[in-house]
């Protein structure tokens, strides 16, 4: 149980609800549920509804209520709202978001769009966000909110806390406090709570952490998240080269970055586009996936001219066809098995340090286990049921290797991948099983014409 | 460039420098090394040396140090590590820990160590632990820490502070203090920056958020990770049926929930035990991983069954047995692509809301659209390379109704689960391919059997 159910009096379904009222022209009913959904709900209830609906239902919100809205959309009803509303309307939506939230709504508008949103902010406001729109989305830069609270290291906690008390209306939320030098590099760090405890004539330098962790504008998402995990940070501030501080990342931020990193790799070892989702227009899905399929398609291509040339002992011996796709499976499988286990370790810093040589050794050993555990059972089963002694060994001995192989590919391509620069988690993508399900076939196809004709 | 990246002074591997130490039995060095690093790289080290080394290095470790050690560490080390200390060190350990660090190290023992454990730990450390156990380690309850700060809900802002500033002492860290009436049940909930904000006479409800949200102990982790995201919270307490404070979960907590039910996921999707990696112990490695792959080879004993029937065909048309693997591949990877999408959708709380049948229709859509994309450039590579016209219109249309097919069982089959209350992502470990395999096969060689002959 927890509060965000819905209760039991309001037992029916709030698009319903809202298509009744609409139905009916009742706007102020309309309005009066939507509104008193949570922003993330509100989204959820706005891409149920048909196109003419949920534009009359976006009529009723202004500019404070557009923002939150946006920032929780995803995939197609974001683009249908940045297109909905004009950039004057934008441009005050921009206004009153964090400067993160504002820029990554500015990064998703069309150029020309974007332009003319900028054109209709304040000198102030422009300036905060314009430097966040040079970072990639997925660095420290493209995460960081400019607003951070720094105070001189010298100063006394009593002065801390006033300053605190004046400056903290116009903040929604605040942890850590920044201290820095006269010229605005970064010295410490001290959160709230470390603060209160201080007496009041004390420097706060004296609960201070004065060797705090920061990373640089260009440092990669992912890194920054597994320091969040690792220190058990509330926020991080971003430096630039000679120490001065840009921004701030925060924890709500990370639980966003770690939700994105999992999705991609998932994404990545399913074969498909990492912006997809269940709303995207279904020409876009098509297309995307038909891509990714292409490299399935060549891959086939390539291990059916392989089988073609061995047509004549499937001719003379049609078991072997039968026989032939356990092997390029069970090969691919056991190489996807090995290599999410070498990816996942590598995203989550597991690998550091850790020796290639002695990883790869001990995955190629688990792999020729369970290849000998597959080759007698293989060979026991074949022989049962087809009766030829000569292509159940050819069989079993077929599944020890290709399995043995599916461990250093799994291990080897992966990190070679790394080593190069590449994303190690695009070994999913077809590369791997390309390679195990033509080898797969050679191996079994190769040895039955050698030892059985 | 991130702080915690090795400085250039120190350039030599840790694991070389404590080697050599230990070949010198220079044990101060190795102490200074070790406990100069971070507990998570120390687990990194630990994790690189022989059997022997390690215990070495151990013995240098003292109570307080022991616990971070532990807490930070996973796997087969985890295991060594609840070995080697001795339960009176380990009562010790965990009376130093908060008390959800040490239900989990408590819950990670054989149960007669654990009791043996508990038995040295005083009546008070005992009475926050015990409580714990009872929750299973994936849900609200076992993810709590007992440790909460609260105060009466007519308590004044000067009050709090001073509170704050006496019980502060004992906690590292704070961020929402919570408010309570007078049989403890939770009333509302005020961030240390809100109460900073207060004037000192003023009564701290008028700060504090007094519909706070709340969860139950044996809430699903998942969603508990759901509601800090979407609320960006820093805690949730958690109560018992009456509203009772039983304990609260925080936000750093949440970053490792999701990092596991990412690392579970993923692993469902790849066919691995989700309690897989890099450093388990070989021959469970193999027995977990062999474990998994057997459901795939019986699907590949249906499928070969299947293939079978057709060695008539087969043996008159070798080209059959070339084609009819990739017939089977692309079902198989078009449907782990829609499943992909609908399982990680339902594990972001997206579809919520949505209807079934909708959902179906799209990815039915999307199938179809990408079914007669490969329709045309299979038929048409088939027929260019092997000249059959009636050969590679079968090859078409079994390519087009098995992607069809695929976007159809991708979505219908996550959804069925999760209907009947079983884990949606079980869907992609082997009966998707299974089906996808099998209908493949009997689809192409059934079409060719009949057509062609």
């Amino acid at each position: 149980m927890s509060q965000n159910l819905p209760a039991p009096s309001s037992s029916t379904d709030p698009v319903d609800r809202i298509r009744e009222a609409l139905d009916e022209g009742d706007l102020t009913t309309v309005e009066a549920i939507l509104k008193d959904l949570h922003p993330a709900d509100q989204v959820k209830v706005l891409s149920q509804l048909g196109d003419e609906e949920r534009d009359r239902c976006l009529d009723l919100y202004e500019a404070p209520e557009i923002g939150p809205l946006i920032s929780e959309s995803f995939g197609r009803l974001r683009e249908h709202l940045l297109d909905h509303f004009p950039p004057d309307v934008l441009a005050e939506v921009v206004q009153e978001l964090d400067s993160d939230e504002a820029a990554d709504l500015l990064q998703d508008l069309e150029d020309h769009a974007a332009d003319r949103v900028l054109a209709g902010l304040s000198f102030e406001d422009r300036a905060e966000v314009e430097p966040l729109l040079s970072y990639p989305e997925d660095t420290a830069g493209g995460r960081m909110q400019r607003e951070v609270f720094v105070v001189p290291a010298k100063a006394r906690t009593r002065k801390v806390l006033a300053e605190l008390r004046k400056v903290g209306r116009d903040l929604e939320e605040l942890q850590d406090i920044y201290l820095v030098d006269n010229r605005g590099v970064l010295a410490g760090v001290i959160s709230i709570f470390q603060l209160l405890r201080l007496e009041l004539h004390t420097p706060v330098v004296e609960g201070a952490n004065m060797d705090p962790l920061f990373v640089t504008p260009e440092e990669d998402q992912e890194l920054v998240a597994s320091l969040f995990r690792k220190h058990r940070l509330h926020s991080l501030p971003v430096v630039d080269d000679t120490g001065r501080i840009l921004g701030q990342i925060t924890a709500d931020d990370i639980l966003g970055v770690m939700e994105e990193e999992a999705t991609e790799d998932l994404y990545r070892l399913a074969n498909i586009n990492e912006a997809s989702d269940l709303t995207e227009p279904i020409i876009r899905a098509f297309r995307r996936r038909a891509s990714w399929l292409t490299t399935n398609a060549v891959a086939g291509i390539l291990s059916a001219t392989i089988v073609s040339f061995f047509s004549g002992s499937i001719s003379a011996l049609p078991a072997l066809a039968a026989l032939m796709p356990i092997v390029a499976n069970l090969g691919g499988m056991g190489g996807v098995q090995t290599a999410t286990i070498i990816v996942r370790a590598m995203a989550l810093g597991h690998m550091e340090g850790a020796s290639p040589v002695r990883v790869t050794t001990r995955q190629a050993t688990v792999g020729l286990l369970i290849g000998l555990f597959f080759c007698l059972i293989g060979a026991a089963v074949a022989y049962s049921t087809l009766g030829s002694p000569g292509l159940a060994l050819v069989f079993g001995v077929s599944l020890a290797l290709i399995l043995l192989l599916s461990g250093i590919l799994g291990s080897v391509i992966p990190i070679t991948l790394k080593r190069l620069g590449f994303d190690p988690a695009l070994v999913s993508g077809g590369l791997l099983t390309t390679l195990t399900d033509s080898i797969g076939f050679l191996l079994f196809l190769g040895l039955a014409s050698w030892l059985l004709f």
